[in-house]
């Protein structure tokens, strides 16, 4: 069994998933490192230890330094934590673990689409499992193109059977599962791009040519990030960000979190900084044991 | 003038110096890296970027890349820190700067001397701002054989003419500036090991062969450390670690800490992360805007 499973491979996930592996802990790190800040910055000159060095190259060596240790890294998107703990991905594979640290980056931006911030929790929402009980036998659209707006969608189908999934404009792209799930709940795809939300007696999607209305809209917009996550676990949040204590743990025992999804200045050697401190932690969280000796301590 | 003061040359005031530097702030690093734990590392492996490398290089590299954005490096003694911000050294420079860095290491060990921790507060004391009035023409003895010692004790003179400083078993080592303080202020020197404190109307100190009695004792054994410059300017802090919110400030505006001397685990990669968050975010502190454009915002 997988004892600990990282979600994100940027800075502060492949050191979270560095120190757990070092401490013998059977440790995966999903997701992408194409999907890290770092593969876009060409000289970085102020992580400490290199004079100058492309985002990408240093990664690799983060990477390569922690697989060095036995962490294994598999790209694939996560679409839900399920308490447990339970990591699902979107080719439907399912790890049991004992730690999860959720290092995914930064929140899901919002839609772009016009309303959408004064109908946040008054019609537009982006929690299934917080507000989809309010959309009993109800029309429901979702928005997204990819697998987290399929998951979410698919989370909904328990509430109604009223469902279409918003592309806004993107091309569907959705894992094989995914696919069969949204055929197997008959959950309805609309390639549109949205212009905005108006709430009158429901909500009003408008397109260029025409509209749809909805009696809730969930937002679920490029992949399932730290906000998605957050809200399934129940983790506390800031405005957008995790809330962690000194350990980086959230308020649910055994999940952590590291790196720009809760607070801080957005830097490799801060996220490298809170993927050490959450992978200690979270070893004397797995071990049940202070098991990890601290320099000097 | 120097804009920022960074006390401690170990990973985390490293990188809070170079973060200071590259922005272009005139930036001071006082302390010696002989005084940092990674001195003491002989293989470091898990400090991302590195498979395998000795801690005094390490840190050396730290310092180089700080150096190369024009941090300045002086290895001094900080004994006080005065709101404004004043620091002073042991020999007696005084800088004035508009932020400050703690990042001195661990806290001050205590003495070892049999009692002191049941007396804490109860005769014996850490800090004489704090506590010095309260033995106004009293017989006080200071333990330490440092600068941190004569310090204390020239403070404390501000109370009383019965000053001891008793080197505990240690050999007394001052700084010209220190020693002329002690003369100036009539300061006595015993040089004697402490077996224990007791308590009766008065504190008893007892040695091999003998005892003295004084009203109160100060510790101020080896250097003035976090806890000592916490609670010189009114530093919450959690035990003996500084609290600092999530941009690695005190409660006092201005003053940062970063490192060992507050939460988290003891480990060079948190500390350079404390440190990077330390310094981003005393950059926008000192230049009074949002100066510093994080990756990705």
């Amino acid at each position: 069994m997988t004892e600990v499973i990282v979600i994100g491979c940027g800075p502060a996930g492949v050191t979270a998933g560095l120190y757990a592996a070092r401490a013998g802990l059977k440790t995966l790190v999903l997701g992408s490192k194409k999907d890290s800040q770092m593969m876009y910055a060409k000289n970085i000159q102020n992580y400490p230890g290199f004079d100058c060095i492309a985002g990408e190259k240093l990664l690799q060596v983060f990477i390569d330094q922690a697989k060095e240790f036995g962490a294994g890294f598999e790209e694939k998107e996560v679409v839900d934590i399920q308490k447990g703990f339970v990591v699902k991905t979107a080719d439907n594979t399912r790890y049991e673990c004992k730690a999860v640290v959720i290092a995914t980056g930064l929140p899901i931006p919002w839609s772009g689409i016009d309303g959408e911030k004064d109908l946040m929790g008054k019609g537009v929402h982006t929690c299934p499992s917080c507000d989809g009980p309010f959309y009993k036998d109800k029309r429901i659209a979702v928005i997204g193109n990819g697998n987290h707006a399929a998951e979410d969608a698919v989370l909904l189908s328990s509430y109604s059977d009223d469902l279409t999934i918003l592309s806004n404009g993107k091309k569907f792209s959705f894992s094989d599962h995914m696919k069969e799930l949204i055929e197997k709940n008959k959950i309805k795809m609309k390639d549109a791009k949205c212009e905005s939300f108006r709430k009158d007696e429901d909500i009003e999607v408008s397109y260029k040519d025409g509209s749809d209305h909805f009696d809730g809209v969930f937002l679920a917009c490029g992949t399932a990030g730290s906000t998605a996550f957050a809200e399934r676990l129940g983790i506390i949040m800031d405005e957008n960000l995790i809330v962690v204590d000194k350990n980086n743990m959230t308020n649910i025992a055994g999940v952590f979190a590291a790196g720009n999804c809760m607070s801080g200045c957005k830097q490799i050697a801060k996220n490298v900084g809170d993927g050490c401190n959450a992978g200690v932690n979270l070893i004397k969280h797995v071990k049940g044991t202070q098991a990890y000796v601290d320099y000097g301590k």
